[in-house]
C-alpha cells in the first residue's frame, strides 16, 4: 500500500497549535504517520511530531535500518548501555513545548520519564489524530475490503467442515491456517471459537471444549492485509439440532443486524445505529442479554472510533469503516452473534462482508 | 500451572507502603497476580491493589465470566454507555491513596482519566513487582523450561528442511505451524527468519526474500506454555557455501555466547555476563558490530528483568531466568546471533537450550 505519510504527518502539523508536540509510540498512530510496523517495546522509542519543523525519532540503535525505510530523517539512536533520558531531555529542551500530546496507549513508565524532564501539560494524541484517522482513505478502505473477501472465503470454506469433535483449538488453528494460506498476514485478534455455552461469554477465546453436535459455534475472526484488518462473526451448526430457542434467538440478532446496517447513512449519530439493533433485541425480549455496544471503528486498529453505542451522537460521515455486530447471550446455554464490517457511503453503507449469515 | 495468585498478591501488599496502590491493567503484571490473560484493551479494566485489604476490578461487564474465573472477588462492572470514570473516582475516593503505583504498560489515557480524578503521586507498578517477578518460582521454570525443550525440537527438525528457495515468510510459517502442532500456544514474539543480508538488521522479523544457497538464516523463535515463553536462536546455512569470513564470525559469536554462559553465577553482577560475551567479541575486532545487549529477562514477559547489559550492576540470584544472546551484524553483509535462555542455579546457571548451535 503505498499510503502518502509525510502528507499525513503534515496534516497533522496543521492541526496542532503551535505550543503543541506530539510524542509517539510504536503502535498505530507512529504506523499511520510513517508506516512502521512493530509493537511497543521495553526500550525508549519515541517519536517527537512538532508544530513546526521536522519530525525526531528517538529509537535504539539497532533500529536504524528500519527507520531509514521510514520518510523521517531526523533520527537520534542510543546505544544499550547508554541513559536514553539523557536523550529526551535534550529534544525537549530544543522543541520546549508547552503541552506534550502522548500517544494514548503509550506506557506509564515512559510518560513518567517524560514527566520528570518537562514542565509542559500533558494531552493525548488522539486529541489531534483520530479525526485524522477516523476517516479511511482509499487506500485504507481498499486494504480492508480485500482482507474481508479473503475472510469471507475462508468462512464460506469453514462452514462446510465436518468439525464435530474438534476441539475449539483445532477449529480456531484451523481457520487461522486457511487464512495464512490465503495470503493473510496474520491474525487481526486472537480466533474465536466459542461452542455451546462458550458461546454465552462474549469474550471465550477458544479452549479444549470439543465441538459436539447441535452446538451452536460462534466463529468470530480475522486477518490483515497490507496491515489493515478484518472482523467478520458467524453463528453456525456444524450438524445436529440446535438447542431449543437457538433459532428464534438466531433469527433475532440476524434481525437487529440488518435492522442497524439499514440505519447507517451520513449525518446520522452513531448511537442510532446501537439503537436500531438494541430496539429488535428489547422487542423480542434479550435486551438484558445484548450485553455490549453494536460495534466498533476499524481501521490500523480493530477497535477504534467510531464507536457504535449508546451515548455517542458523533455524526456518521462517508468513509467511516466500523462493524456492526449485535449479540445475544444466554448464560449457561449458548450465543449469538453476527458481525459485518461496512463504509459509509454518500447514500447509506456498503457491507464488506458477504458470507452467508445463516447457521446451518 | 497452579499457581498461587493469591500468595502472590498478598506479599505484594505487604510491599507497598500503607499510603500505596497499585493499579493494574491487562498485561503481565495482572497475570502474574490474578491469572487472568488478555490484551491491553481499549475499554476501562483496572484492578486496583491497596495496602489493607481487598483488591478490586474495575472492568467491561463482557468480562463477569472471566473474572468470576479469578480468585478477586470485589468486581465493579460497568456496561457500555456508562462512564467507567465515574467508578474510578468512586473507587479512588472510597481507597483514598497518596500515591498510585499504575502498572508501567498502563495506556496513557487511562493514567490521564487517573490524574484527572486524583491529587495523588503517581510511581510505577514494577517498583513492587519487579523483585517479586524477578525470581521465577519451581512452576514458571518447569513451564520455560518445557516450552524451550518443545522449541529445541522444532530447531532440530527445521534445521532439516530443504529450505533453499522457500520465502522467509513461509518459513516462518512452517516454524509456527510446527511449535503448534507441538502443543506450543502460539509464538511468544513474532518469528524472525531473516537471511542473507537480512540477518544484519536484527529486528528485522520476516520478509519475502527467498532463501538462497549459501544465505546465512538468523532462526529466532519460541512458543508459549502455560503461558510462560521459550525464546532461542540459531544462525544455520541451509545448503551452499557460506559467504567468506562467515565461518569466522560464527565461531567467535559462539565462543561469546558460551564465555557468557560460563560467567553466570549468584552474586555476579548482570553487566559482567554482558563483559564476558563483548570480550570475546571485541578481541576479534567485531565490538561495534555487536550492537545489542547481551540478553534479557524471560518470564510472563519474553522480554523483562534482569537485563544483561553494561551498566546493570545488579547481582544474579538463583532463579533468575535470562536469555544469552550475542550477535555480530555485517551491514548488507550477514548477520549471526546465537541464544539460549538459562536459569540460574545455587552453583552457576542451567541451559534451557541444547539444539545444536553448529551453522550446518
Amino acid at each position: 500500500m503505498d499510503a502518502d505519510y509525510e502528507g499525513r504527518t503534515r496534516a497533522c502539523q496543521q492541526a496542532l497549535s503551535p505550543e503543541e508536540c506530539l510524542v509517539l509510540f510504536p503502535g498505530p498512530n507512529l504506523q499511520y504517520l510513517t508506516g512502521f510496523r512493530d509493537e511497543p517495546m521495553e526500550r525508549h522509542f519515541l517519536l517527537f511530531v512538532p508544530r513546526e519543523g521536522e519530525p525526531v525519532f528517538l529509537a535504539p540503535t539497532m533500529y536504524d535500518d528500519q527507520l531509514a525505510d521510514t520518510w523521517v530523517s531526523d533520527t537520534r539512536l542510543w546505544d544499550d548501555g547508554e541513559d536514553p533520558r539523557e536523550y529526551i531531555e535534550e529534544i525537549l529542551s530544543h522543541l520546549d513545548p508547552e503541552c506534550l500530546l502522548v500517544d494514548d496507549r503509550l506506557w506509564a513508565r515512559f510518560t513518567q520519564d517524560l514527566q520528570a524532564v518537562t514542565d509542559a501539560e500533558f494531552g493525548l494524541a488522539s486529541e489531534v489524530l483520530a479525526d485524522l484517522r477516523l476517516k479511511k482513505d482509499e487506500a485504507e478502505i481498499d486494504a480492508i475490503r480485500r482482507a474481508s473477501a479473503l475472510t469471507d472465503r475462508v468462512s464460506e470454506e469453514i462452514r462446510t467442515l465436518d468439525a464435530i469433535g474438534m476441539t475449539e483449538r483445532d477449529l480456531a488453528r484451523e481457520i487461522e491456517s486457511q487464512l495464512a494460506d490465503a495470503g493473510g498476514e496474520g491474525p487481526s485478534f486472537e480466533t474465536i471459537v466459542a461452542a455451546g455455552p462458550n458461546g454465552a461469554r462474549p469474550h471465550h477465546r477458544h479452549g479444549d471444549r470439543e465441538i459436539e453436535a447441535g452446538d451452536p459455534v460462534v466463529l468470530d475472526f480475522g486477518t490483515r492485509l497490507d496491515g489493515y484488518p478484518s472482523d467478520q462473526t458467524r453463528t453456525v451448526v456444524f450438524g445436529g439440532d440446535p438447542p431449543t430457542g437457538f433459532e428464534a434467538v438466531h433469527d433475532v440478532v440476524r434481525e437487529a443486524q440488518g435492522a442497524a446496517v439499514e440505519a447507517i447513512a451520513p449525518g446520522v449519530p452513531a448511537e442510532a445505529v446501537d439503537r436500531a439493533a438494541r430496539e429488535v433485541i428489547e422487542d423480542a425480549g434479550y435486551g438484558e442479554q445484548f450485553t455490549h455496544r453494536t460495534g466498533h471503528g476499524v481501521g490500523i486498529e480493530v477497535h477504534e472510533p467510531p464507536y457504535i453505542v449508546d451515548g455517542n451522537s458523533r455524526a456518521l460521515e462517508a468513509g467511516m469503516v466500523f462493524s456492526v455486530e449485535p449479540g445475544v447471550y444466554l448464560d449457561g446455554e449458548f450465543g449469538v452473534r453476527i458481525e459485518d464490517l461496512v463504509v459509509v457511503t454518500a447514500e447509506g453503507c456498503e457491507r464488506l462482508n458477504d458470507s452467508p449469515r445463516d447457521w446451518r
